[in-house]
């Protein structure tokens, strides 16, 4: 039993009579009803997670988990060396990056947290990714960094060479079908290092194949920074933080969440769809729907921060506009 | 000869060395090559209009031009009275609209230019919609609000209660194909208003069954915004400023200038796809691809303006994000 398995018993549901109290106004606002209709159930999305019925998006933050992979450093399956997740940590914390410049311009903060540079999970073919100590520490790690901040939007991202196969055994496993349709591109690789990719996850996904329970599947086939990520959520969601997803690795990071508790992620969204193959299966299957759809394959966070001014600007269609009512009340 | 078809004769084209620049940095920037793809493409677009390698946007602008219409005033096409333009054009005034709010999120100004208010065009089912002196004051209008503006993104936006007719009725005649399929709900018409639209539509297409000029058509069945919306776009790319059009109306307003001369809207991007069913189809049309597909159907410039925050993050990460040469040598 982790500490994610017990908060997952203990989940907060967000606030009815603030969203439905959203909706009401929605309908009433100075447009005609139901011109925004999505951004309107976004608006009301925050709202209930942040016990409002005039939400705003004032305080967004990014949260970057970066670690190293054994099945990287062992296999060829990134068209990238494991060094560079050490020179893109660098490059966030110096906000010399894509997700920091995207960051600034959505008003967002963004802090980066090592939970295992240079210090590779084990290669999930052979052995367990991370053993249970150090998944401990991983999870109190990002729940830490959840903790330290003040947000009213989490944006979640990754960086770490290699990731999507451990996102690609996680999703396999729990999601089931062909193996191979779990597996792309990732920052693009060729067609060797591809095949390479779907024999990995499919020993993987083999190695494990009498484990019944996703958060040990997670620890057995992820990595650190999708523990990182899957706790990181659940924290946000005891502080009724409402949490933007990004792309492939970090949606295989909660699938398991969502698995064991169907409600898990209500309090998510996800930024966008990513050009990594698997990542509209799984939206697919937990049923969300991006907010973007820009053919993005970064990572980073990049696709749920550029979908942070929409969130910003759902919430300020709702609290920054009057009402049919107050407008012909206050100009009349 | 008006001065629409003058200016379409001598359009500028953009600086396809700073594209080509933009497209090179673009493979060399500190993410995988192609990670952005589509925002990269958009910082190419940018660049070209902006004759720079190093493209930013720095000082959006939404000009909203609003009229009546006579075919609104005559029959009930619209789900709301014609009184409400002149409401809301207050409101976009007051910066108490959901335009204003997206505005401020974005960065952007917003300039509300009446056109026609309370002076509604003529019965487009019977009777030209603008004389040729009204069409060349509406023109010149539209430019000098172009012209007053200091801006390097150009948000185009309208309002007029009834504004899907005329757009449809320039859809039908300048793109053929069913009446029917041009018209949809607007602001939220009923089954019966619905069929009126549709007659009025066909009564004004068959009316001009003549005309093959494109900007005779937009004269004799579009409206005083729609005509303000095609200046605004020809104006713009006198001063090489790229334009983001929002929904049906803006777009129906800009086909014109396309049929006439396929090149004319290459400076222009569209923000989002309307719920209104016959922007799809004049999007493909027009071979443009909406950066947001949201459901909204507002006008007001509100779907345009929901993308510019897209286009500053493209931007941005050209110009704000270091090559992994310059990276390196940096920090090595």
């Amino acid at each position: 039993m982790t500490w994610i398995h017990d908060a997952l018993k203990r989940l907060p549901t967000c606030d009815q009579s603030a969203a439905a109290a959203v909706h009401t106004r929605a309908a009433q606002v100075l447009r005609p009803n139901g011109a925004l209709r999505w951004l309107d159930e976004v608006a009301e999305w925050i709202a209930g997670w942040h016990h409002t019925a005039m939400p705003r998006i004032q305080a967004p933050a990014g949260l970057i988990f970066a670690a190293d992979h054994g099945v990287a450093a062992a296999t060829e399956i990134s068209a990238y060396p494991t060094g560079v997740t050490e020179a893109m940590f660098n490059a966030y914390r110096q906000h010399r990056s894509t997700i920091t410049a995207f960051a600034r311009l959505a008003g967002a903060q963004v802090t980066a947290v090592d939970v295992g540079i240079g210090v590779p999970t084990g290669d999930i073919r052979y052995e367990a990714a991370l053993d249970e100590a150090r998944f401990a520490d991983v999870v109190e790690a990002a729940v830490a960094a959840v903790d330290a901040l003040d947000t009213d939007l989490l944006v979640l991202g990754e960086m770490g060479i290699g990731n999507t196969t451990p996102s690609a055994a996680v999703a396999a496993a729990l999601a089931g079908g062909e193996t191979a349709a779990w597996v792309g591109r990732g920052t693009g690789i060729d067609d060797d290092g591809l095949e390479r990719k779907r024999v990995a996850v499919q020993e993987a996904v083999r190695r494990i194949a009498g484990i019944t329970d996703p958060i040990e599947v997670l620890r057995e086939v992820g990595g650190a920074e999708l523990v990182a990520l899957a706790a990181a959520t659940v924290a946000a969601r005891l502080r009724s933080i409402p949490v933007m997803l990004d792309g492939y690795v970090v949606t295989a990071a909660v699938l398991p969440l969502a698995t064991i508790e169907p409600t898990a992620l209500d309090h998510c969204m996800v930024g966008h769809c990513s050009a990594e193959p698997g990542h509209r299966r799984l939206l697919d299957r937990l049923g969300k729907r991006p907010l973007l759809d820009l053919d993005m394959r970064l990572g980073e966070g990049s696709g749920a921060m550029a979908a942070v001014p929409l969130v910003a600007m759902a919430c300020a269609g709702i609290s920054e506009v009057p009402t049919f009512d107050e407008w012909f009340d206050g100009s009349g």
